[in-house]
């Protein structure tokens, strides 16, 4: 089974490598960009057959260590 | 417009953070966890109102700086 893993940082938390990333590419002359934040694209191959029980255990390593739930958000995607 | 943009490394390029995270989380007792990667995902706000045009530049932001494209992939999604 595969499964797809997105962190990205809350609303309202800084996010300084996005800011710096934003401003490199306005100075590079893309000035259509007005926000960029940068999180993290988790893709792993697990063993299992219940995609509700995978489900569960994902959310759970998320929670443990795949994300930081005081800043970041999480989305678990499985195919 | 918003855009998402996914940076992968390229099959077969080492990715030593995901072993270290697939190698902990097999360690919590997830022993189900066979491989994991680990890549960039890229929220963008732009100004714009063609989707071609747009995702052209896009593209041309991967290239040139979003993405290393010697050890990267990198996919667009525009919403």
């Amino acid at each position: 089974m595969k499964a797809k893993v997105y962190v990205t940082l809350k609303k309202g938390v800084l996010d300084p490598q996005g800011k710096a990333v934003g401003g490199a590419l306005e100075s590079m002359g893309y000035k259509e960009v007005k926000d960029l934040r940068i999180g993290k694209f988790i893709e792993i191959e697990l063993n299992g057959s219940s995609k509700t029980e995978t489900e569960k255990r994902l959310k759970e390593m998320c929670e443990k260590l795949l994300a930081n739930t005081v800043v970041e958000d999480y989305r678990v995607e499985i195919e």
